[in-house]
């Protein structure tokens, strides 16, 4: 692959308030762009300034949907280091997701590389407050401008930067949770398992239901059975029931294979409390509350890291799991991610890549 | 909704060759644009010269697939006339597809006259030959530049326009079909019934993969019990056995409610052949071949109109259907369909909207 060309901006854009960061709603100087033309591969890995880019209307990723994506933060440490959490892992899974929908394989050393200059570029768009870091969004799209229902010959791999404040700026709160018992996310056989766009767009309306209930996120079930529990939202699950801590199984290919699920498993089996990845029922859930042994659920994901379930509603039914207060796992889950993430407690599983 | 504004372009695009018409790679000097704004509702709709859009790289549907589609045709008939066939069917099930992702619904009415100015303007790109067409696509997209996992609050509705072949250039040919057996195009609680982007980005896997395999299309099974039929490819499906017509029944909400799927029922009814809408299991289709019942089948979508199966492979199993030729009911409905479009015969449905 080429050198990466670097134009950088002549007019700096003004930089949000870091007191009031919301997610994705504001963007760095610049942004990596490069190119694929069908027989020639990966070209023209350039950074140049943040700004729109020009389709035709008839552009591929417009009409279907031929588009993958990922998303991990940067962090600024107490001593001024400069590091992003598992980049490797979320390049490996692009690739994952671009195999899942004809898009082509990108070099994840190189794109690991493009990550780390364009985060040197704009290191001063890193906030540093507490809670606070640089959210970044590598995603490829079809961009052959013709309607046929083919893979796109052409494609762009694009990184934009966008600074977010805490997660829990008030301290973590537990979610409450709607169990979706007519939309389905996905199914074996289709795209759960990659990041593909259209599993976003088709997340929409369960969620937009939930909200309009009261409810915070919702708790997917298997498409086929509509009794096994797959995800919670945009985030892997995981319960402690009796002492043991359990998470949905990957191998029905619905399920992300999600790297703070990932990360979640190797630190709970570094302290000896291995995780058991398995089918789990809905029935189950509620059958372990009944009996007073559901001790503490919580969600894993980039954006939130660890997000505690205080409720859970499946149909007619409620429970409340652990006084709907984070539990003692989810609490030491949280603080060792997050500390490893921002530098501030050491890294023994080698996740931490350093861009300064 | 307000006055649909024109501006003219001053810059003729070339057409293409005529006898060498691709599907959707050349389009027409102009295209309509109305925006959607939260608060607003749909807005400023005009018709401009045919030109790139230009998009924040946070742009909603580049990311979450959050799109839907449609595709009609509109034809010169002998006499001069433009008409559109069927156009209020795809408003309408543009408006189902818009609900299942949170997009909001269009003013039918108003996007039929869309159509109808916007043909009228670009009437010499209709082409005139035998079998061909003016496609249009009319699409919805999601704007809102942010990267927050919701529905956007800006959209736009655009149609574009394309001078189509033949699709059959050398006669009906018989399409040879693999029945996909590990990946899933949908489920029900998904978006399968709706036009929406990320479907088709799902199936672009399936379908290249069939064709390294020699196939022209995959049959879907069901996602559930991967017994059931479900759709052809792009198209829907009928099967001829011991006399009896059979589709798959829509009530699953996995399979597209398709305009010519609706147009071959009620043609059928009308010549007293009705049609079963129901369950179908691949072991049916096998069962029917070995008793020598299986008499025709063929795919029904816009592009094609009527398309035979002369070969289906399942597993290790295959069938030859009607001896690879087409078969007289699927050439009594090209014939009935077509004839409606192009004009040369009645419409007794008032399928047709005369555009001049």
């Amino acid at each position: 692959m080429e050198q990466i060309t670097i134009q950088k901006t002549e007019t700096a854009r003004e930089k949000p308030d870091q007191a009031n960061l919301a997610f994705g709603k504001h963007f760095t100087d610049h942004m990596f762009i490069m190119d694929y033309t069908e027989g020639r591969g990966w070209h023209d890995p350039r950074i140049i300034p943040y700004g729109p880019l020009s389709f035709d209307p008839s552009t591929a990723v417009l009409h279907y949907g031929q588009a993958t994506f990922e998303g991990l933060k940067a962090y600024k440490t107490r001593e001024g280091n400069i590091q992003l959490f598992r980049p490797y892992a979320n390049m490996h899974r692009m690739n994952i997701s671009n195999d899942r929908i004809c898009i082509p394989q990108i070099d994840e050393e190189f794109c690991v590389n493009a990550l780390k200059e364009l985060v040197l570029i704009d290191q001063d768009w890193i906030p540093e407050a507490e809670g606070t870091s640089l959210y970044l969004r590598p995603f490829v799209i079809a961009t052959e401008a013709q309607l046929g229902v083919h893979p796109s010959r052409t494609y762009k791999f694009i990184i934009i930067m966008s600074p977010v404040g805490a997660y829990y700026p008030q301290g973590i709160n537990p979610v409450s949770i709607y169990v979706e018992q007519n939309y389905v996310r996905t199914v074996k056989g289709g795209t759960g398992f990659a990041k593909t766009a259209g599993n976003y767009a088709s997340s929409l309306k369960s969620q937009e239901e939930a909200e309009k209930k009261g409810f915070t996120q919702v708790l997917w079930l298997d498409g086929v059975e509509k009794k096994y529990i797959e995800e919670v939202g945009t985030m892997n699950v995981f319960f402690k029931i009796k002492g043991e801590i359990v998470t949905p199984a990957l191998d029905g290919g619905s399920i992300l294979a999600g790297i703070t699920r990932d990360s979640t498993i190797q630190l709970l089996k570094h302290w000896g409390m291995p995780v058991n990845e398995r089918k789990i029922t809905i029935e189950e859930l509620f059958t372990a509350e009944a009996r007073g042994e559901m001790e503490e659920a919580f969600g894993t994901g980039t954006a939130a890291v660890i997000s505690p379930i205080g409720e859970l509603v499946y149909g007619g039914r409620k429970m409340i799991i652990n006084d709907n207060k984070i539990g003692a796992v989810a609490q030491r889950l949280y603080d060792a991610i997050t500390g490893i993430q921002n530098g501030s407690i050491a890294d023994p599983f080698d996740w931490i890549t350093r861009v300064k």
